[in-house]
Order: structure tokens, then C-alpha cells, then sequence
């Protein structure tokens, strides 16, 4: 950490500032400059989190040397991890499509949408049977009914369940028929979730928060990693910006930042990081071109009648035609979309 | 709701639409102009959640013609919500400050910021024992035996507690001990969470998510109030912007949009929505001038020392001094600070 | 245009709304709901800017039904504008490479850059000639003594070359030097600077604002075309939001989105897009597998001694290798960036 | 300057980044860690652009000690700028009222305005004779016309006169009409502009950009500055965020900060930073509140009708309710509107 004393600090305040972080054990290391007097703090090898110090009189600024994120970092563990998924696997060579609808809303849209998305080349089926929803007035979901008919499509088509939990009591439930518990964008910071997630014994997708840095997601991962569970996958979903011809921006930068950054699987959503069906399949082509492990894609069998993210849902046929794009673009980046079984 | 068309919609995708609409038992008017094919759609009165519609070929955008929120809306309701806290009224002529500290470190700490506060004019005391922090090795609160302190500094002082619950099992446990459930900002968006506060029996206060839309806000709102309980007040605390030299940014206009929509009060925290102590009561004085009903302020008698959020905390003395200030902005605006007991 | 009334709007205040559009010529639509009465106003099919009608009693909000755009827009010219760059072909099925230093800095560095990025397969030469800083202690380029080695450049290797003008009186200089007249990002909205570029005879190249509207950039779009210059390129650069991880944030959806309501020509610039040469390949992938039409990239020999820009700079070894990915890419999509001469 | 490596950098890449600053003159100061090795540079004293740094092999981030502007900054000049604006003064104890129409549209708007702000407690006329529209269809200002109305207004009223240049060669004819010369948000880094204002001879206007940082706003008054115009005051006038219930996001932050960072005058433009009239005089309470040195406000004699931001305009008589109301919260922060004469 490095502390940038104001111009017009006195030696008194400098003394202060010292003392302080003397008196918590730090070593520091005076950098008297012409301009500013900087403060090289040095602790335990262990990032500080140090903006208290701003209180103190004549401080200007506090900088942080250290990344806070450790069990999430490249630094800790330099090879990638993969995530198992029912004998394909994340992370790896592999680029690995998860579809399906935004929500479960009945058996006959379920198994359709599950066979569809099976015979078009994804490797894992999606579908909400909590659903977050801005209004008290939306349908908030099937509930338990709901895990039951992805328990049932799994039956039918051997198709790995990601299904989101949104509480921590909802996670043995939700961990009870799905094979991967996905933490939604809006819990992306909701503690008690992600600790319950880490707890809960299966691998654990972890969406951005849409307005989320990606150190907060990093330290979101963090939470979950804490509790002992390293079958953990990021899912980048889009963030909140200005532009509003789009329903969120896809950063499509923090693909490569974060595979930089961190030894876990990174997918793209980008139904949700476009919000409309339209720009879906170019926007996976750029996911897979900039280095995702995977893609996340909504499948409704008729999206105008989806009871959510009906906008943003491909046909069946649409993502058959998404698939065999991404296909032709993992090779040209030296991976592969695994055949459809 | 509006529906426009594209240019090139043909008349059979026109048809579709209205067909899929009326399917729905909506009526429709439809405006065939020189560019654009502009479909009305009329519902029972309540707002219609029509993104799906975009899924139909030939749809351009579709526009709400409604708010969404009804509860939290001046049209349910024109005249302002008032609620009670232990004699003060939160969205009356009154000017209410809630202070204390971020977190309840220990006994000494909260009851010498507790006399503190209220002797320079607080009305009530905030003190968080659950803290949402964005680091699993961040001091994350002392639980039960913070509120048990914070029941003691209550019966010490006779101030209100104002202390946040992060997940629906906490809330019993904070509204046994607490006068009014705190939302936190991560969690605006929790709807368990949300409808455990609207049954707690207790006066909610809500913080708006640091990337939420003020609609989106009131629509959190609704979640709380359509629990039957209408004693909710709003927090502006800052939102996320690419600005940097603060902590957040905050949205003052927020203050008289909220006032405008809807009838529940609205305060102002501007410790978190500056981030720096050094600006504290220069936006306090803002919020106030705003038409804001109250300020919610971190202080703490040793900033320095604080476990959380120090940098943006006001020691008793300074405080003291904005209490001084804020008076006479309200006296200006033709509202009043209660005088401390 | 639609204006939706507030809900406590009288009928002596619909009236007089009514009264004002007709007084402008605007035939009008009643629609009374329960909730909201909704006028529809019909012009002569041009956009009606009308958000002056807010300023009304009981107007609640303003909605445009056509969008501003007309020259830049699909609907006007449906098939793609193609820009002729010395033999290559914008907007067609080639995938073209623009690249270079982002400042003239010397005539070695210039050449040397020239012919390695000839060789590694670029088909034009950037290099800025005026510079916009944000300092004014900051080099601010070398003037027309750069714009004379960018001709020289020209002349040994063939490369069109791309230049920036920062002011109307610039304009007639560059483009007597060089092929295309760029407009850089905080210029997009220099109205003059945009009228100039149009008249110079030259194609312009128009990078987006970081901070504007995909609306506000093709409204610049229009203002170059509305002084009879067709021949307009597009080039998104990065936006700004709140992540700070990268410079900018790359907004991919842009390219499937402008491609969508334009028939203009659309490139991706990944180094100012990232600000970070690390991650410059991987977007620059993005971006061609998104369906840009080229992408423009800073190259420079010495990138730790570049005058600007110097950390989102690719060596030429490392630029050569992003020419083989991207290479690859642009036939998995169905294009072909074309073969150094 | 402080550079952070990688954790993984070897001796080799840390012996050549301190090469690489040496070679240029830089002193350094290495700092081992346990996870990072961290190195000082010290320079003359000037700020250091260091980023090109970071295309150094193991070179994790780069991170300024000093700010970059010098001759904008209080550490330069610790007494507060005083402009003298026709015996207002503005940076002092006097909050000054700015007042008029977006647009100059006619004789007899022009002048009924000026009277109207000119009782109702103005002390400055304002009003634009070259507009900057995002549509090459909208009205684009009346040009010398205007000017010329504006100082038939001014020796009507003997209100001194703020209006627009929106180019180089527009400032010797804005400046030979007007009082002030203007820079908008749009060309905040039009940086040709700045310097022509420089040297305009008059007091300049710099309003923040929508986008731009605070820091790059002060970077921009630097270019004033450093032409040797000391008459600079700068205006906040909002920022472009995620929020669409207003135009734009009032950053109110930024008036204390600047304030603090910076000897010059700050003003608020309640009118751009709002978008809305029925907001703008709240925000205008705020603005003085938080320690404005002045505000710009929007006036039209029937908003309704105007050419330009009719939307966020006030009527005269909204405009003297305002005046009301500042001015009793001037007083209750220890400062005068001066009266109108």
C-alpha cells in the first residue's frame, strides 16, 4: 500500500500517519519527494485494506499495491481449472454451450426446448425455476415444481441442470436436482448466497453483477472459494452502461482480463449482455473468438410467448444456426465445440 | 404500451403482432404512418411487461406507456407517507439525522459515538452488526452482540436503531432488536430479503442499489409494500459512475424525482455517497436544500481506527459542525432539525 | 411521436398540448385509457424533435417513434457502403487492417513501422500528425512536418494512409497529405470539424465519442453526409463506464448493432478499446468475429518509448502475430483480410 | 510515479523498466516485497505520463503520485480566482444568477427575457448565438445575428452577456459582442478552442463535458491557463450515467471537490444537469448548498416554443420563484445573491 501525502502536509501529520500504521504492526519506508511525501506501507504479504488512513489529517490518497483477490488468482494457482460437467469439461480445450429458457414454465416448453438445444450441440441445459424479477408482479417462477421437470429433462437427454439459487436456503434444494448451482447477477454480492454455494457440494456458476468491477466479481469468487469449493465458473453477462439501443454493455474486454487474471473457466451470456435476439449470435462469435470457455444462450420454443426474456430468447432453429457458427470459430481458435452425443 | 414496427414490416407480420396481442385479450389501435406502423395496446389499466413482443418479426421497440410501480406511486397515494420513529416523523416538515457508526466495533465505541450524536442533534442512531463486505477477510460484523450493544446504547440514550438485515433469516433477529430493518445497497435487489423487511413489523429503510435505476428502486419498493407495510423509507447513498475521485457519485436529482413519483420519504446518505469524509457536509447541506426528509451519517469517534468505511466517517466533532449547518439550511428551506433532548 | 399525459392531467391541459402540436402543423391522435391519455403525433415523416412539449402542464413524458438517423440509415440505403481505399474495399467481404503509431514521431520510427506492418499484412498506415491531449504539457505531435514523412511513408510502401484532423482549418492540410481524414473521438461532436471532413473530398474515417450513444454517433455520421461525402467509415473505440481494469470498455455490441441500422462501414479499434496492449488481440478477434469490417491498431517499434499511447502499442512481431489469428477468424465468418502485396 | 510489477517479473524485466526510467532521466527507489517488488521514480517535480511503461515485460500497472494539472491547482494558488463580470464578482461571497434563453431565436424573445431575469435578481445574461445540436437538421443558432441582439440586450439591461464559442475562428467574434466567451460540454477537449479562448481577452466559461472525468475537466482549464487568461470559471452541468429519469446525472459531488482542488470559481447549470424543468430549482438549492459559486439557468418566455431545450427551460416567473429561494440559501451558508439594480 502506498500513501500520498497532500503538498501542504506538515511534519507533524506525516509523524501521525506513521505512528498509525506503526502501531498496527506495518513497516513503512519515507519517500520525501519535492511535490509529495509518499508512504510505502509493507504488512504481511496480505493485501491491506488501508482507506481508513484517509481519515487522518493530510492524507491526499491511499493506493493499493496488492490485488485483494488470492484463491482466485492466476499467482495462486497458475494452470487453469476445469470444471468436470457430466464427462464434458469446462475450462479446457473445450468450448462448452449451456441453452435453454430463461424460465421453466412447463413441462411440454421444458423437454422440447431440451431436446432441441441436445440435437443442435449444447452440452448442459439451462432454466430458472426462481426467478429474480424486478417487479413483485412477474412471474417469480415454478419453484420446486420447476427443478422437478429439469430433473425430468435431464432424465431424458442426459443433459447436465444449471439452475439459479436465490437465497441461501433455496441452495440445498436447488443443489438437490440441479448439477450446477448458478448465482444470478443481481446476488452477485449477496454473501450468505455465495457462502451457501460454496457449501453446497456442486460446481457453482457465478454471473456479474451488471454494474459489478471485475475485482468485485473476483472477489465474489473469493466467498465461494473460501468455503473449500473449487468447482467454481465465472459467466460475464453484460454491465450497465449509457447505451441503451442495448439492453447492457458486454464487456467483452473482461474475457481476456479475467483469464489473465485468474486460473477459472470464463463464459459469456449473450442474451442477457445484448438483451435482443437479434445481436445474440454475433456477440457469441466474439465471445468465443476473445477466449470464453463456453456460451450461455437463451432457447424458448416460442419467445413471444416466454413469461421472461422473451426478447432476448433464439428459436430453437436460430441457435441450431448459432451453434454451427461457434463451431467454425472455436477451430479457427484452436478449440472445440464437443459433438452433440 | 406503443409497439412500432419497422419500416420494412410487411402487412402479415403487422398481422401477427396484433394476433399475438389480442391473443393475450389486449385491444389494439393501430396508426399506419408514412414511415413507421404504430400499434397501441390497451391492458386492464395495469402496467403490461411486453419486452417479449420483440421476438416477433418486424418488431422495432417497444415503449411502456405506464410506470411500473403502483404502491410507491403519488398517484395511489398523493399525500406524503409520514413514519414514526420514537416521536420523530420521517417525511414530515421535520429534517431527521440518523448517525452513528458503519459497524459496531465494541462497547466504548458505540456508546461514546451514541451520546455523541445525540447530543449535537441526531434523532437516531445507525450501527451496522451485519456487514456486507466485499472481501471474505474484511471484518464482516459482530452479529447478535452487536445488536445487543446497540439495544444498550438505545436504553442509554433513547435514540431509535437503524440497523441492516443481509438475509431473510436475519431479519426476526435484527427486528427483535432494531426499530427500523435497514436495506442495505447490495442487497436493493434481494426479493427474499425484501419480503422478509415488508413482514418484519418494523419501519423498513431502503438504500437504493449503487446501480439501480430510481425505477427500479421503487420497484424494490413495491416489493416491501406489497407486504401491507407501508411505513418504508428511501436512501439515495450514491451510484456508480465513471468518476473517480469519489467514491461514488451522488445523484442529487434523484431527491425531488423520488418526491415527485412517489410518496414515501427519502433520505440522503452522504457518506457513502461521497466516499471522502472532506465532502460530507458540503452534500449534506445539498440534500437538504434538495427537499430531502433526512440524512443518514457515518460517524465515528477515531476514523482512523474504524473496521469499516473510516475514511468516509465524520469524527462527533465535525459532525457536531454539520448538524450546525444543516439546521439553518432547513430553517432556509422552511423545515426544521428536531432539537436534541 | 407519442406523448403520454400524467395521470392527474386535466382536459383543459390535454387541450392545450393538442392545441400547440396543431399549431405546428402536427396532426394529432387521441387515446384515452383508464391510466394515461396518449396523443400520437403524425408529421411528414421526418423526426419531430419534440422535446420542448415537456415544458407543457401535465405532459409526463416525450417518446420519439423514428429514430433521428436518415442519410446513415438502412432504411434509406439498404444494401452496404463500400469505401475504396487504393485498391482495397471497405465494407465489402475483406477484413481490412489499419495500422501504425498512434503518433509520427520520427522518420525512422514511421518507416520502420511502415514496412513491418505492410509486411505483416495491414493495408493502410495510421499515424497522427495533431495530436489532442489531455495535457498541454503532453507532446502534441509533430504537425505538418508528420503529415510530409506520412506521404513519404506512402510513397516506400504503398499504404494509404490515415490521419487525424482536430479542427476545420486542419482539414484541407491532412487531406492534401492524407488518404483519410479521421475525426477522433472527442471530436465527434466538433460540428464544424464534421462539415469540413465532409467537404474535404476525402473519405472520412469517424471514430465514436467514448461517452456517446450509437444514436449520438451516426447523427455525426450524418452531419459528414449530409455534405454529399458517401464515403464515411465507422470506428468504435471503447467506451467509457466504471470498470477500471481496462482503459475503456470495448462495446462489441455496437458492431452487430450499427451493422443492423447502417449500411455504413463499421471498424473496431482494439488498442484504445483495451488501452492495453495484453489484451489487444484477443478483441481484435472479437471484433472480426462480431463481423466488423476491419479493425485499426497502434503499432509501434519501441512501445516503452512512444510519445503516446506507448502501453496499448503491439510490437511488430507482436502485431504480425494477431494478423495470422485474425486471419483465421475472418474465414471461420465467411471473409478474408487480403494478402500483403 | 509508482510502478508495480507482476509478481512473476524476474530480476532481468525489473533491471530493464529501471533502465528504461533511468535512460530518461528518472531517479528510482526499488522496494522489494514479498509479493511485489514496487519502484519510486522521482522526477523533477512535474508530473510524470508514465503509461507507456506498462508495455515493459512484467510490468503489472503504473500509478501517478502528483496530479497532473499545476496551474489549476490550489497547491499553485491557494486563494480563490475572483472574476469580475460588470461588478459581480464571481468566486467570492457573492453567489451570481446566470440567466436566459438555450437560444437566441428573435428580437422579442431575446429582450423579454433579459428584462424578466434582469428583475427577477440576474446579474448575467446568457444565451447562444451558435448552437451545437446533434442533428445537422436542428436550428443552429441565429450566428452574428444573435450576437448582435445579445448586445442590444446588454445595453438595454446592462447585464453582461455569456454566449458560446463553438470554434477556433468563432472566438475573436463572440468575444467582440460578448462579455464572456463560452465553451460547452461538447468541446470541453476541443483543445484548439481552449487555446483561441485563451487568448480570447475575455473571462472563459468551461463547462464539464458530459463524459469527462473532473480531472480532465481541470486538465482542460489548464489549456486556458496556460495562455495566460487567469479569467477562467468553470460550470458543472451534469454527466452521462445509467439513470434515464433525468437527462443527465447532476454530479454534486463535484462542487465541493473542485472546491477543494482548485482556486477557480465554480458555477452549477441546473438546467442541462437535470433536463427537466420541474427538477431544476431543487437542484438549483443544491448547487449553492454545496458551496456554487454561481448558477446558469435556462429561461424562455414560453418554453414551449423554443428552438432549444424548451424541455428543462424555466418561465420568468418559475425563474424568480428560484431566485426566492437561493437566495435565502445563500444566506444560510454565509453568502448574498447580490440584489438586482
Amino acid at each position: 500500500m502506498i500513501i500520498v501525502m497532500e503538498h501542504s502536509a506538515g511534519a507533524s501529520q506525516i509523524a501521525a500517519v506513521i505512528a498509525a500504521l506503526e502501531g498496527r504492526g506495518y513497516s513503512t519506508h519515507l519517500s520525501a519527494g519535492e511535490e509529495r511525501t509518499v508512504i510505502g506501507v509493507i504488512g504481511d504479504g496480505r493485501p491491506i485494506d488501508g482507506r481508513q488512513f484517509e481519515a487522518l489529517e493530510g492524507v491526499e490518497k491511499v493506493m493499493p499495491v496488492l490485488r485483494p483477490f488470492k484463491l482466485a488468482s492466476r499467482e495462486m494457482q497458475p494452470q487453469n481449472t476445469v470444471v468436470a460437467l457430466n464427462g464434458v469439461k469446462v475450462g479446457g480445450p473445450q468450448v462448452v454451450l449451456i441453452a435453454g429458457p430463461c424460465s421453466v414454465e412447463s413441462r411440454s416448453q421444458l423437454l422440447e426446448t431440451a431436446h432441441a438445444v441436445k440435437e443442435a450441440g449444447a452440452s448442459a441445459l439451462r432454466g430458472g425455476a426462481f426467478k429474480p424479477r424486478t417487479s413483485p408482479y412477474s412471474f417469480q417462477g415454478m419453484g420446486e415444481a420447476g427443478l422437478e421437470l429439469l430433473a425430468e429433462a435431464r432424465a431424458a437427454t442426459g443433459l447436465p441442470i444449471v439452475s439459479e439459487a436465490m437465497s441461501p436456503e433455496q441452495v440445498p434444494l436447488v443443489a438437490r436436482y440441479a448439477d450446477v448451482v448458478q448465482i444470478g447477477a443481481r446476488s452477485m454480492q449477496n454473501f450468505a448466497l455465495l457462502r451457501a454455494a460454496g457449501l453446497s457440494g456442486r460446481p457453482v456458476l457465478l454471473k456479474r453483477g451488471m454494474m459489478a468491477t471485475i475485482e468485485e466479481w473476483l472477489m465474489a469468487a473469493e466467498y465461494v472459494l473460501a468455503q473449500g469449493n473449487p468447482r467454481l465458473m465465472l459467466c460475464e453477462r453484460g454491465i450497465r452502461t449509457f447505451e441503451h439501443y442495448t439492453r447492457n454493455t458486454t464487456d467483452i474486454n473482461a474475457i481476456p482480463v479475467v483469464k489473465h487474471l485468474s486460473h477459472l473457466p470464463v463464459l459469456l451470456d449473450p442474451s442477457h449482455s445484448t438483451g435482443r435476439w437479434t445481436y445474440v449470435t454475433a456477440v457469441a462469435r466474439a465471445g468465443v473468438a476473445a477466449g470464453a470457455d463456453g456460451l450461455m444462450v437463451e432457447v424458448h420454443p416460442r419467445p413471444d410467448e416466454a413469461l421472461s426474456d422473451g426478447g432476448q430468447s433464439l428459436t430453437p432453429e436460430r441457435f441450431a444456426r448459432l451453434v454451427t457458427q461457434v463451431r467454425a470459430l472455436a477451430e479457427a481458435v484452436g478449440r472445440r465445440v464437443p459433438e452433440a452425443k
